[in-house]
């Protein structure tokens, strides 16, 4: 199986595509680890989890709070887990977040790994070092950035996903063919179907390919100081969207795509049959091209509060053709004024 | 001015030994800046701050939670700060500790400098990158280890100090005198009332010497695997006592001193006549030298679940003479059978 390393700042992170679940107990000191899952997944999955203390959180973005990141760090605590315990997590990208950020603060830093089980995590939550938990209306405005040991990417365990979390992960999938990989966007053009069914190894190419894709780009800029802005293509307009029009990340993200391509578009940097070709390929995936109705105020009001401004400049990602992507500083009215003109 | 700097993983920290908080301004972007204070600070020098927006947390070892973090979190958000504003630190260790960690955390790091205004702080808690706060009765079990940009050790801010918290400071000193300095443990007795009496020059002296010993120490290991752990001396006790005899951390890391040294005698390393000589010196300067009665049982429970317990060892820091410790690996039960026969 294939071992993709990211070279963070303090660490490598090795990504185990391919990996299986069962793999675990070779990689932890079983007798001197925790593991940190959600509900589901541990009704779905605990079976197969080595014999550790195990927390289970709530689950969806609601559980996604500083008041879980206490409750585990309290269990921990009652578990008497040391520095030097490992903490394993074992979920979607919502147990990453929670049990990466717990590990990088627990005891001011513990050992971490992770088992993606969601094809949006295996994809991107998981991969990369990013953790954190959301504060108030905002999304991931507090966690650090640091490489867990390993990523286990499972496939078996995406055979249990709902249509709606397959179609989640495959909207980050088509951003990184979209900034980085025409022939992966190729592939995804000629085999969504097969991905929608769940088809093993057309999952496992995309798996792979993303998996490449952003360990390369983190690998050259983990702290987010210029390429690995790329990454956010979409999710500028993304995350203002989900917050306000309480769609998933995936819908959120898709749509994002669809308006930064348009905006590419409208600043002479892609050509119109391109962007057409984008929201041909999201549209055959069955991810969302329309935003609902009279959402377009508030959009803009948490487009304004959103993280990624700085200063009065928002960092933002556009396309020049399919398979690259830069990075340009624009005033944050000229972003406000192309969302106007686009939603109502 | 001297300025020391710390090397650590990700970036240098310099520590303005004899700066002023006046020369703030000409450090940090006061524009962009949000200030993290506690009330009395606030009051009683909030006059020299720079212009920026300021957060006053509540104060004492009960504002060092996850809730005070949380408020300060959200504090930052209304004040829609980003990723680039800058967050000074100005009070003694609480205060040090949790904008440390808030500036870790928020929107996963933000740039971070600290005015210490205490002893303590200047000697030991603002230098050397650790923050964090407690979790229920545990101490610092919530943190990371990141250097801020800058400590400014400004000794005019001494002359407001209780006598209580002059302590508190003392003993720290005398830690870096015993493990590391024994010409700084000579001055210590020799001119301890006019430290007690906040003597401006030797104040200063004091306070260059630790900076420059804990700075070597932390440069030389931030991460705490091997060398850091002998700024643990006096802690393994004094924590446990702490926790237990409601005591200032001063006084029961003094009191853990005393036992460390009594523990270092019995185990053949030191001679009686120099723990003799630690314990005089502590008592000169004002520190406690006996625990209250009937608080054995409650220590060795509060130790037993102490952070430095790594599995069934304590990395325990003993003395082989003034200037110069060692850390060994010793069984928990050896720990607390000394305790047993010395405290009841």
């Amino acid at each position: 199986m294939p071992v993709l390393t990211i070279q963070g700042e303090r660490g490598v992170s090795a990504v185990h595509v391919g990996g299986r679940l069962a793999d675990l107990p070779g990689l932890i000191p079983v007798e001197r680890s925790v593991i940190v899952t959600d509900s589901r997944v541990f009704e779905l999955y605990g079976h197969l989890f080595p014999a550790c203390p195990v927390i289970a959180m709530g689950r969806g973005e609601g559980a996604k709070t500083l008041e879980t990141v206490q409750r585990v760090y309290e269990r921990l605590a009652a578990l008497e887990a040391q520095r030097s315990t490992f903490l394993a997590g074992i979920g979607g990208g919502i147990v990453c977040d929670v049990a990466g950020f717990v590990a990088a603060t627990y005891m001011r830093g513990m050992r971490c790994g992770l088992v993606a089980t969601t094809l949006l995590a295996q994809v991107d939550a998981a991969v990369g070092g990013k953790n954190g938990v959301n504060l108030g209306g905002f999304k991931n405005m507090v966690g650090t950035i640091r490489q867990p040991e390993f990523v286990i990417c499972d496939g078996a365990l995406l055979a249990s996903l709902p249509r709606a979390e397959v179609q989640c992960g495959l909207a980050e999938i088509v951003k990184h063919a979209a900034i980085a990989d025409a022939g992966l966007f190729s592939f995804l053009e000629e085999e969504g179907q097969r991905l929608l069914d769940l088809d093993p190894q057309a999952l496992a190419r995309v798996v792979g390919d993303s998996v490449r894709i952003k360990a390369a780009v983190v690998g050259r800029d983990e702290g987010e100081h210029g390429e690995r802005r790329t990454l956010n293509f979409g999710h500028t307009f993304g995350h203002a969207i989900e917050k306000t029009c309480g769609l998933s990340h995936g819908a959120a993200v898709s749509l994002g795509m669809r308006l930064a391509v348009r905006f590419s578009v409208q600043r002479g940097l892609l050509a119109p049959q391109v962007a057409d070709r984008l929201e041909r390929l999201l549209g055959s995936l069955g991810l969302p091209l329309h935003l609902p109705e009279g959402r377009g105020a508030a959009i803009g009001e948490a487009l304004r509060q959103d993280k990624k401004r700085e200063g009065r400049e928002v960092h933002f990602v556009l396309l020049d053709r399919i398979g690259q992507a830069r990075v340009e500083p624009l005033p944050l009215e000229a972003v406000e004024a192309f969302l106007a003109q686009e939603v109502r």
